[in-house]
């Protein structure tokens, strides 16, 4: 049976920039790689999450792996914690946490606690993990710098309450947590979470570590900031559903945690960042050696250039796509013959605007049988002129599906 | 009033084949008449069922008859049944039906029965037809040779029933047809056709045909195998729907099923028998004929094309092609100035994968005010770059009820 490799490149699309000559970083980057692919294959673009929305990282990838986000999405804060290694059980509430430091009348200072050490953090972590306030059970996991995923396990719990983290908003008080309808669960649920953040300033201002944090004149990291609520639900699988076996290569959290959700094996890869220093090719072995060991499919995403749409760095996001061609290079030789490789974007990242925009990625698909259809480049703008036209991401499992030989013919 | 032909050819879109120079069999075909159909059309893809989906023969025509397949499909039993001719009550539950050779354990032999003679099989329905089962009605007709309909008309009955065909597991004792959900109607249906089964056993194996039959050592039609199970509900027709008068000239029972069910008159065509053998210029005949005398719109069907794709005859396929192709330069002739002529397939069957496959199929539409787009070839690659892009069966329908100046507007 074929097999499959599937490339997301974290908002990897970009709009045409007046300063770089009207390119995107896709066309002014090298990349005779991603050319390759798309000139051996059928191209198009992809609507992760359907024309003319503005998707997200979380809702663009539930898409591309069959889940539709209008029923499946609620909140980030279930795929953090997943990503972070967490075991939800159906109903667990979930949120992302930062560790911040607030001064007087809790007003924000730093929402990252001056990016406080990831060992100091798992220090801290201690505090709150295993918590119980009102019934409920507190499950919480530092994991990169100031970063943490807390999980409430209880009864008559909600997902439909507000942020603590009053975002970029320094200088205001923390907010306090609101119940978003008229639930009893949601009130519950506000109830325990502003319960759990009054004590944190208590019991993280108390700590040596935050004492000593304070006489070196760091920010001490003196409360937690929940946000991006999120029910967790047992869904079937990608095995249960399509019978494939997929894994995945990611750095990033969130990545590894939508793959856990659609029952993927996340393999774990030395120097798979979620950075721009991450070890792309470590990452393209990995998908191969996966391949090899029995798995149908597999997922390796990329999310520096994502990064750098965000901070506006067009040089860099076209070098990082460089770096990335390396790895397709590395997959195009390396891959079976018969095993299909395509490569997009999650969404557009554009580097002028510094946000994700609506725009559709560049879809380009290799292997036995594809129509090829005499596009040569691997941009936004060939791509449009492609064989497979406008897809939507929540049409990409199916095809997968049939291409692999694993799909059930509806009707007869 | 402009008037509209539709011909649809089963499974016509393919692959492009390495053993054949990358081309799929319409690409290898001489088709002089799809070609000049496109080049003074509007070319595109059509997704019958949708992107991603692998389409059945009878979803798909559902679909682009303006019935969404989610809404309105349960199994093919309802449409084979109708194509056999037999009226159908809202509420029957219909079923495709084999004879079949079981030997020892109710082992299945041979599926087909040996391929059973029509009038032999026609003699042997009279066992079933009007039987009575707990209360429910049994109405049963022999088509073509091991081919049959069953239909059981009675109050709580359901569709939700389990095949008793085992199909390609040779060996295996037939299967006891299970309930497929918890209510009492798929109890009981399941109840009745286990006892027909049964019954069958007995009642063939003791009637002189397979006596003599087994003097001649032919396989005897000694069980019935009923397959998919669908339930027939009463939908507004086309005529009703839309103002269309429609009319079908297809050979296949399926085909004929379909265009009942939505309300066209199925015209009989001598010739059309839904093999290769069938006389393309027969049905184009009557297509025109049906024209002049008053119908809207005229629904052609060739099946072949599909089944030289499952069984991998690329060639064959071609040639079927140049046999339509002949058909399609009739009617481009015949045709009144002011129709529209469309063509496509309703899902890919690929020579190389011998099955229905997930690739869009090429569709071209000729006809007055159309916006010619350049297209020249009529094949799965050229259409891609028409003026139509990627469209949905569900949106066909529409489509011709606007070109015909049949349609309301949405709104005002």
């Amino acid at each position: 049976m074929p097999k499959a490799i599937f490339i997301v490149c974290d908002g990897m699309g970009d709009l045409p920039d007046p300063k770089f000559g009207g390119k995107t970083p896709l066309q002014a980057a090298k990349k005779p790689n991603m050319d390759k692919l798309a000139a051996e294959g059928i191209c198009g673009l992809l609507h992760s999450v359907g024309g003319g929305r503005v998707p997200g990282s979380d809702t663009s990838h539930l898409a591309i792996f069959g889940y539709p986000p209008d029923r499946y999405y609620t909140g980030r804060g279930t795929f953090e914690a997943l990503g972070a290694g967490l075991k939800l059980e159906h109903g667990d509430v979930a949120f992302r946490c930062n560790f911040a430091t607030v001064g007087k009348g809790m007003k924000l200072i730093d929402r990252r606690a001056g990016r406080i050490s990831s060992s100091e953090a798992k220090e801290l972590a201690k505090l709150f993990d295993g918590m119980v306030i009102g019934g409920v059970k507190v499950i919480f996991k530092a994991t990169v710098e100031h970063r943490a995923a807390l999980v409430l396990r209880g009864k008559g719990l909600s997902w439909k309450v507000s942020d603590a983290d009053p975002h970029d908003a320094v200088g205001v008080p923390v907010l306090t947590v609101r119940p978003l309808d008229g639930s009893p669960e949601a009130r519950k649920t506000a109830d325990v979470l502003n319960e759990l953040v009054a004590k944190s300033h208590g019991l993280l201002s108390s700590h040596p570590i935050n004492k000593e944090r304070a006489k070196k004149g760091e920010p001490q990291a003196n409360i937690l900031l929940p946000r991006g609520a999120g029910v967790f639900e047992k869904v079937p699988s990608l095995k249960e559903r399509f019978g494939i076996r997929a894994a995945c290569v990611a750095g990033g959290a969130l990545y590894k945690g939508v793959a856990r959700y659609a029952g993927m094996d996340v393999l774990e890869v030395k120097g798979a960042t979620g950075n721009a220093n991450t070890d792309v090719m470590a990452k393209g072995k990995a998908a191969l050696a996966a391949l090899k060991a029995g798995y149908d499919y597999v997922f390796i995403h990329v999310k520096a250039t994502d990064n750098f749409g965000h901070d506006g760095k067009f040089r860099e996001k076209a070098k990082m796509i460089e770096k990335i061609d390396l790895m397709v290079g590395l997959l195009l030789k390396g891959a079976p013959k018969d095993a299909y490789i395509a490569i997009t974007a999650d969404h557009t990242t554009s580097c002028m605007k510094m946000r994700h925009s609506h725009e559709p990625t560049p879809f380009a698909l290799r292997g036995p049988g594809i129509r090829v259809d005499g596009v040569k480049k691997y941009d936004e703008l060939e791509c449009a002129k492609g064989g497979l036209g406008h897809i939507a991401g929540i049409d990409v499992m199916p095809m997968f599906a049939d291409l692999l030989g694993k799909a059930h013919t509806y009707g007869s």
